[in-house]
This record gives structure tokens, C-alpha cells and sequence, in this order.
């Protein structure tokens, strides 16, 4: 029998994998500056609250409505603001899941859609596993990063159905300027593409400049159709509770809304006490988030201690998110020195190719671990770039 | 722009249901005996335990597993018995996600699967969905209902990747006979094709006979590829703490597991919470099922006596499951009928279109009602008929 030729050719670990699991079965120690799990670095949640939270009485009884709880929904539509109804919002079970239905809903297997690259490498499979192509949409660097148009120009086809955006990005922490999004609605209504604006890390802006787009839900009446799409996993640092949401506006919303509706009836994957848990989790996150970003800051603080040390390597500019691009000569290739941090120091590091950065010269560290690994790590790994 | 052609083309509600709606508003009294929503039924839960189990300390910890938790798996193992191990069990969100992982497994856009029918109107949807179509596989009654090999043999075509069997199937309640079960895992094996096997009402064997294949997992060493599916919606009756499963077994299974876990690895759906439950709901679970047990039995009892009143009218056999299809003379059509006895006498029963069954005679009703409400409903409806 013969599997879908939707999944990889094989499962073989990349290098950096194979040898990561080698060192830990061999009861290695190893400094994670990958870490990307909130729950895993030290923070100090509410804990009795989110329980009492997870456990209220009506979890009993099952009230399935598609586009989710509405207590819910309105709860995530006051989180945020900018005019938001509940009417507008989907719940789900992950992003990834939001991602799904919307590929559903908008293309045909063999269709494509436009993702940014670099960025988080999971477009790829969501849009394969749909029937779907991604095509990639590289933006560049240069004191900031920028969306291009002519590449965007340059990607799409007569399938293109959507453009996926990441706001702020991540790894690269970009976040859209205003101008780069009316360019990029103009563009979408032009070629009658719908626009999906991936906003988890929207809480979590950091450094300059100020001409951001905090979030697409500042445009309430944007020319072509908008999904953004968030959720509890960086909303409230809680990845496990699985509650995703998608906001719908633009031209067509009732009948996208229909459609997502529709198509979220088919599996309702939202569970009961998370749904009940909503209001008062988001009740709960801005303590949790408030953690975070001083995380993030001080993790930042010490990076450029270091730095100063090493003056042939540099940082980015970190406008949001939770992780920071290091500069680095390309004396090899970054897959190789991400395999030599670990091996001989112990530390690891992803790779720019790993969030397909073109050529070499990047490690993504992530900002979120405690920021004593995380300074050990730099003490430790700095000296071998 | 336009949406995609895995839409239904209008959302237009059928008769019944704009009527339902119409009388609702209207303030009219309905006797549901469709209720399928097991919390909505009068059983009495053990509230206090299930909200302890679903707020344990470990929900504040993400261990991502694409398998789903170890712990949870062994207690799903545990339930099942007949050999089968942790390792064989993934978890996902729901049955209807379990279908969505391995049409995505089995299958590319093109392709296609056999479902039953008549059976639960899922299929088609799920199936649609992933880009494959469903071809349906006729079962027909004759003193019980029986799988017709030549109809498979019909079906299948050179793009057929898997046939889907639910055992015992909804609305019908046959359950597989063994000689059923050889037939069938002999005709995948040949036809190299994977069998998937919805067990969720497994654990409601009702009436005779006795040679009925109580789950797929009895065969430790099946020929083909076979994959069974279930979930606490039905196993524990709680759909609203959405976690459903997928038993891998046969020739593959271990790239079969493989292909499946990094599937599920893309979404995560599971939330923390019913992963951290499940042992302690599914200890809970068969008291909860007692319940159910007795409840199909006194409503069947009582539909047997209300008949005997009315000599026109008869009911299938009740192998499994919640529901029993109700035999009418045809004076007209199943359609008009439910309608027919929504307006008139305000119940409201499936018509056997509902579930794909061929012709007109038969209305399905849910055995999970209330007794009082579907004597009731009895009352009232059967005369019409
Ligand atoms: C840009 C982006 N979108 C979505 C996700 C996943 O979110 P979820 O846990 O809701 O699926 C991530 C996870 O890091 C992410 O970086
Ligand atoms: C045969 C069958 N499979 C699956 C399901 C749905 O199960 P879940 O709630 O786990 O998606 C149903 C619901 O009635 C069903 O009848």
C-alpha cells in the first residue's frame, strides 16, 4: 500500500536533531537557547486560577456552536478592541488548525498561496497537507526588514488563492509597516486574493520603529478580505490549552464566516473547558505577558553585553517576538556551526536555514529561556562564532 | 473572489430544519427524539470528579507528544484490551480530526475511499475536504443488514485508497459478523486498500446475534492495514471534552504510526486537560455507559410496546448504538413525513435521508432521550404515521 505522496520522503533527523538526541541519551547537559515553550522557563503563572478555571460547572454540558462559545468569543473580542464583535471571531484548536479550515475555505488542491520567507516553517506542510503549494515570498534586510512588492509580484500565479503574512514575524520579529500594508491590501484586491495575517506575537512589540502595524484590526474596513489569526499559545503563554481564533473582516466576511462555520462544524475540536476557561484566562494574561516582555528585555540586555565583547558579531533589530537573528561571519556554513556550538560547547541554536534565511551568517536564538541559561549559553557559545 | 469547490454550494437549510427553527422561535414545545447529545439526556454524571480530574496539576505543564500523552494512551489501551499497547494509540481532538489525519495519510487529492451507507452523513464531508471523494458502498436488510462484497467489488476503482466500516454502524446498528469482518480484510488485502473501522458505539452491543465481531481489535494480526476509531464522545459520553483516538494495526502500522505522528505534530489539537483526565474518565466512564445502556433498553422497550398498538408500523433489530429505524408504509415520502410530524404533532424525527437510506419507509429515532419525552413522543407521533 502506498501513502499519500502529501507527507516527506522519509523521516531521517537532520544533523543537528540526530546529534542533539545523541548528546542527551548520553546524559549530556545541554543550554537550550531554542526553547519556545512558555511553560517550560520559569514563569510564574496563577496556577490555582487557571485550574479553577479549566474545572467551572458548565464543562457538564456540551453546547456546540461552530464558531465557538460566545462568552468566549466576546471575551477575545474585548482582548482586542479596535471594534472586534464576537460575530467576527472563529474559535479553534491551534493556529494551525485556523490555518486548515482557511485553506479550506479559500483553495482547491493544486491551488497555491504566498508565504513569507524566512519565517516560521510550517506554511509548508499546513498548505501541502490541504493539496496545497506555498510559494515562497522572500523578503530582504536592510536596517530593517521589508516586504517586497515586485516579489510578491514576481510569486503569484492564476492559482494564487491567498497571502499568508506573519505580524510581527517570526523569527525576524518584523512587524508590517503601515505603508507595507496598504501596499499589501492593494495588492491582495487587485488580484482578488484574500490576506491571512498572522498575529500571535502581536502582544509583544519591543524596539523601534514607531511606524508599525500593531495589529490589521486597526484597518476595520481594509479593501480586500482579512483573517487574523491568534490565540491563548502566545496570548497567555499557554500553547497546551489549545484555543486558536480567527477574525474575519473585509469584503465577504458574512459569507467567509458561512463557509469557516461550515467547515468548523465538521469537527468542532475546541474543547469545553478551555472555551469556559477563555474570559478568565485572558482575564489572568496580561501578568503572564508582562513577564514575558521583561524576559525578553533583559535576554536582549545581556545579549548586547556580551556582543560587545565580539565585535565581529551583531544582533538585528528585534521589533516583536520572542527571538533575535545574530550576525555572525560565514566563515562555515550556519548548519555546521549551529553542530559545533552544540558539540563543543553544549549550546543550542537554530540555524538561520532552519527559518529558510537565505545564504549563511544567522543563528536564531530565542529570547524566552531563563536569562541565566541564557547567559551561560552566550558565555559559553559567543567565543566559538 | 472566489471561494473553493469543497464548499457546499449554498447553505440553504433543508425543510425540516428552516421548520424546526421557524416553530422554535415561535415558541413551540419540540420532542426531540434526534437528541444525540448525551449531556442534554438526564444521566446523572459524577460532576465533582470529572471537574478534579480536568484541572489536575499537570495542565500547567506543555509536554507536546504528537502521539499524545503516554499516560492517557496506556489508560485508552487498558479500556480497549485485546492486546493492544500505548505505542498502537494516537490521540486526536475528535473522531472527525481522526478521519482528517488519515485521509491526509492514505490519500492525495484525487483519490477516493468507500463509506458506508446507509451511515452517519459525515463521511462525504470529511472525505470532500481532503480533496478525495466517497463513493458509497449500498448495505441492505434482509432479516439483519448485511455488507454486500460484489457492491464493494463495484465501488472500488483504480484510485480507491481505503474503505471505512462503522461497527456497529449509526443509524443501523449492524455490527460486522465475523464472516463479515474475514470478507472484508481479505478484500483490502487484495485490493491493497486500508481499513478504517469507527468503533465509537462499540462498548452498545443491544439485541442478537451473537456472531457479531464486538471490535475490529480481536484480530490481533489482521491482513490489510487497519486502523480503529473511537473517542470519549460515546466511550464515556462526554463529546465536549473532545478527545478522539486511532488504533494502528497490521501490515505497516509502524510506518502507518510514523506518517500519523508527524501529522498530528503539524496541528497538536489535544488540549492539556483531557490528556491529563483521561485515565481518571475513563475509570468513571463505564458507570456513565450502565446508564446509557439501561436508557436504549427501556426506550426500545417502550417503542415495542407502544407498536404492538399499531400494526402498520415495525422497527428494525437493534444490534448497537443509539438509534433505531422506524418501519411506515410509504404513502409518502420519508421527507414529508418528519415534516409532516414536526408541524402536526411537534416531534421531530430523522427521515432515513437524513442517513443515505435508499427509498422512503423509514424515520430514525435516538434511543438517548429522556424515557418520559420519547414515550411521549411516541404517543403523539406514531399515530400519524
Ligand atoms: C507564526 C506562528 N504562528 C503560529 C504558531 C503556532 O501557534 P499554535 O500553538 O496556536 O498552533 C507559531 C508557533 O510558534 C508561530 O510562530
Ligand atoms: C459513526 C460516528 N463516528 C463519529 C462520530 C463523531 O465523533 P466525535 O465527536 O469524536 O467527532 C459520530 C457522531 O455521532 C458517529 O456517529
Amino acid at each position: 500500500m502506498r501513502l499519500s505522496s502529501r507527507l516527506p520522503h522519509g523521516f531521517t533527523p537532520n544533523a543537528l536533531t540526530a546529534s542533539l538526541a545523541a548528546l542527551k541519551a548520553g546524559g549530556r547537559e545541554i543550554l537550550d537557547l531554542t526553547v519556545s515553550n512558555p511553560t517550560r522557563c520559569g514563569f510564574a503563572y496563577p496556577e490555582a486560577e487557571i485550574r479553577t478555571a479549566l474545572s467551572a460547572p458548565t464543562v457538564l454540558s456540551y453546547d456546540p456552536d461552530p464558531q465557538g462559545s460566545r462568552t468566549a468569543r466576546e471575551a477575545i473580542a474585548r482582548h482586542h478592541g479596535h471594534g472586534l464583535r464576537a460575530e467576527d471571531l472563529l474559535l479553534t484548536a491551534s493556529t494551525s488548525e485556523a490555518y486548515g479550515l482557511l485553506f479550506k475555505l479559500l483553495a482547491d488542491p493544486g491551488d497555491d498561496i504566498l508565504v513569507p520567507s524566512p519565517s516560521y516553517p510550517l506554511f509548508d506542510w499546513l498548505a501541502r497537507l490541504e493539496g496545497l503549494s506555498a510559494r515562497s515570498v522572500p523578503s530582504y534586510f536592510h536596517e530593517r526588514w521589508h516586504l517586497d512588492p515586485g516579489t510578491l509580484e514576481a510569486a503569484v500565479t492564476p492559482r494564487t488563492r491567498a497571502v499568508v503574512v506573519v505580524n510581527p514575524n517570526n523569527p525576524t520579529g518584523h512587524f508590517l509597516s503601515k505603508t507595507e500594508w496598504s501596499d499589501l491590501t492593494a495588492f491582495c484586491t487587485e488580484r482578488k486574493l484574500a490576506l491571512l495575517v498572522d498575529e500571535v506575537f502581536s502582544d509583544y512589540a519591543l524596539e523601534p520603529p514607531a511606524d508599525r502595524l500593531d495589529t490589521a484590526l486597526q484597518d476595520a474596513d481594509p479593501p480586500c478580505p482579512v483573517f487574523v489569526l491568534s490565540g491563548l499559545s502566545k496570548v497567555a503563554a499557554l500553547p497546551q490549552l489549545k484555543l486558536g481564533w480567527i477574525a474575519v473582516r473585509g469584503p465577504g466576511a458574512a459569507e467567509h464566516m458561512e463557509g469557516l462555520a461550515f467547515l468548523a462544524d465538521q469537527y468542532l475540536s475546541v474543547s469545553a473547558p478551555v472555551q469556559a476557561a477563555a474570559p478568565r484566562l485572558l482575564e489572568l494574561a496580561p501578568a503572564i505577558r508582562d513577564q514575558i516582555r521583561q524576559r525578553l528585555r533583559a535576554n536582549l540586555a545581556a545579549l548586547d553585553a556580551a556582543l560587545s565583547a565580539h565585535p565581529h558579531l551583531s544582533r538585528l533589530p528585534v521589533e516583536g517576538g520572542w527571538s533575535v537573528l545574530l550576525r555572525r561571519p560565514a566563515v562555515d556554513g550556519d548548519d555546521a556551526c549551529a553542530l559545533r556550538l552544540l558539540e563543543h560547547a553544549s549550546v543550542l541554536a537554530h540555524p538561520g536555514s532552519f527559518f529558510d534565511l537565505p545564504g549563511d551568517g544567522h543563528l536564531v536564538l530565542s529570547l524566552l529561556g531563563p536569562e541565566s541559561t541564557f547567559r551561560e549559553g552566550l558565555a559559553r557559545g559567543l567565543s566559538l562564532l
